[in-house]
């Protein structure tokens, strides 16, 4: 079959041709995702949402040979999505309530059809309107434990990780994050037409990319990042990726996976968590009790995330840990110390990447007046810091939270006192 | 071609009929290497040295699909002869003057022909007859820095690293020292007949392996061993793959390599010179000024290999660096603390489980008298211990010195006043 490069006209046909997902007689209609301002997807890849006048729908995912969103002039592996749809089989196999059901997979057309989670909100948008998901840290928390856990080496068979590194190597998806989540040359801002920027923000960001001792500490974690073989991650694991209500959670766009540290997804997460409590500083919607108690919600989401992380992973351990593991609980606190280190540095990487660059982030970016929007920012910024910087020297995740909590503490005295005397 | 089982009676017939290298009318004689005392290989391969009447003369290394020495009993991947030969090339590309040349490589039947390194001596027998090899330090430090630094993502494109990784994945080998180094379950005492075993040898490495401290240890160092996905690694560089003379070293039998942390070769070869420090209080050869003279030497070769790795390494940093690595020699500095940091623990796991069990180690073997054999042993258990567990304390090659001295002198302490007391 050769390729069937789609389009919102053919893509009925296909599904009527090369699947059996809609009965031969269903009168199907079809939605190109990404023409919504709040679809979320679609960026990179075409996405089609497919329906029968029953209101039964599923997704169809293709990739080009390039980014959607920049044409042709910006190359991509096309392999990103049959390595997708693999890892989506992988993780099905471990916590199937946090994946969407995958219906048909065409790796010569570089395209699969998984189940529509349209009924679900992608959690971005939704933390944005000041919406709570009480469920999602034990739901995030389990999912990424698990995920980790039984994808380490802890328990597979050494064999089998080795050749599940290989198979999600996934090497020029990889070098896009060790690029833009470490580096000041984003190849990104070079390559596509940004808006010109705010000039105070620019120059907040140069003055944190111009300490030196940061870039050290980031090229540090850059290391850990590309360098540590441990368990496959998500790679690309922030709040536009995953869909949710009150009851469920679903995990999507899974193109960057390898094996990677643990730590790493958590710490992707947990920095756009951050964006959200400081978001809520400035936000002018509801009063200033209901904004504390939405910070404060936030802050709760990353402390009981990391607290059902490690709970999970150790009934995992002292169930499915090969014995000569099993018999060393000192080996796992040992690993959980170090997840926890490295959890507090990553979620700075990712803050000072995006924060110090100037890609737009609409957790900031939705906020009308620039002063707060700016504020929002110079805080980002110092937080990012401190959690890269102080890394090392934290011992748990309520270590993590007094550092942020300090840092907000201190930045809004010194903004007061500079208020008062002008 | 389908697979020759070659013999010494075929092995000229091949060369003959598939290679270039000696004139159709030459004179070629055949010996299996193995069956000498010090030929050190032929353990593992079919090894053949052919020669024609002029003396020039050739090696022709063929895996089977098992261990020679343990018969079919014991099944190995065939797949290690061909990446040996890819090997060869990649650091014959970095370093040609420590590999021997390669005259043909036949992946079909699992061969290849390479420089016969005859002319020169393992190193192992010859540190145990007391010979000395001023050159040796400069030699293996020069060759382990430019091996690891040109195969590393310090040096080398984001993606052809992984390439290499992937490449060089080398699971079944590799399963072999990740298992024998770091755990006390070795598959290899299990699976062959060894000798009964000194009881007091028993009895001391029963006493290290039961501390529990010690096994958390080794737990960490297998997972730097087995996750950190740095630069191509040797995987089995002990003395008896060092071909050497006054003049020239070759490095042979690279079966295990893999893309590894670039502490471990320097770790593991570290281990052996320490046998030698040991070994030569106990040799009745000499006098005591020469004795103390040949550990004295050890000691040096121990410091300056290691100093003269950090030398060239940063030479080749400087040169050679990516741009963005090049402008911070911080995180140089701060990898090759690291590097110290595990070359020590690398070099006590290297030592715990080799003088741990009971398999041969020629560098004690040779003591004649039973109770010099122990006391060796015991020494070198009490730094493998030392090793290990003050790693995180150690920050130059020295602290690693004074760390094998001080507890050497502790240990003859004890002995003298157990003695003066009896």
């Amino acid at each position: 079959m050769s390729f069937k490069d789609l389009t919102p006209n053919t893509v009925i046909e296909y599904i009527q041709s090369y699947t059996n997902i809609f009965p031969a007689e269903a009168k199907l209609t079809v939605y190109e995702i990404g023409a919504g301002d709040d679809d979320g997807d679609g960026f990179v890849n075409h996405v089609y949402r497919i329906s029968d006048a029953d209101g039964k729908s599923v997704i169809l995912k293709q990739a080009k040979p390039y980014l959607k969103a920049f044409g042709a002039g910006v190359p991509l592996t096309t392999r990103r999505n049959q390595l997708e749809s693999e890892i989506i089989k992988v993780r099905s196999a471990i916590t199937p309530e946090y994946l969407p059901t995958m219906y048909h997979v065409d790796a010569a057309n570089n395209l699969f059809v998984y189940e529509d989670c349209g009924r679900l909100k992608i959690m971005r948008f939704e933390l944005i309107k000041g919406k709570t998901f009480p469920k999602f840290p034990k739901q995030m928390g389990d999912f990424l434990a698990k995920s980790n856990f039984y994808t380490s080496e802890i328990y597979l068979d050494q064999i089998v990780h080795k050749g599940l590194a290989c198979k999600f190597m996934n090497p020029e998806m990889r070098v896009i994050m060790e690029t833009i989540l470490f580096l000041r040359e984003s190849f990104i801002e070079a390559e596509i037409e940004l808006p010109a920027g705010d000039p105070n923000h620019i120059i907040m960001g140069d003055l944190l990319w111009e300490k030196r001792e940061l870039r050290v500490e980031l090229l540090k974690l850059r290391g850990i990042f590309m360098k540590k073989s441990e368990c496959l991650v998500h790679g690309d694991l922030h709040t536009s990726n995953i869909m949710i209500d009150e009851n469920e959670m679903k995990i999507i766009d899974m193109e960057y996976p390898f094996m990677g540290p643990s730590s790493s997804d958590t710490g992707y997460l947990i920095g756009n968590l951050i964006y959200e409590y400081i978001a809520w500083f400035h936000h002018p919607e509801g009063t200033q009790t209901s904004r504390r108690a939405y910070r404060q919600e936030m802050i709760d989401y990353i402390r009981n995330l990391m607290t059902e992380y490690q709970k999970v992973y150790t009934v995992c351990w002292e169930q499915d840990a090969k014995p000569m593991y099993r018999d060393y609980p000192e080996y796992r606190e040992a690993l959980l110390r170090d997840y926890i280190k490295e959890v507090c540095g990553f979620a700075g990487c990712q803050m000072v990447s995006r924060v110090g660059g100037i890609v737009p982030l609409p957790d900031f970016d939705v906020l009308q007046n620039l002063a707060s929007r700016n504020s929002a920012r110079r805080l980002a910024l110092l937080i990012a810091d401190a959690l890269v910087m102080k890394r090392e020297e934290v011992e748990s995740v309520d270590d993590i939270i007094n550092l942020i909590e300090t840092i907000t503490t201190r930045y809004f005295e010194v903004m007061k006192a500079l208020k008062n005397r002008s």
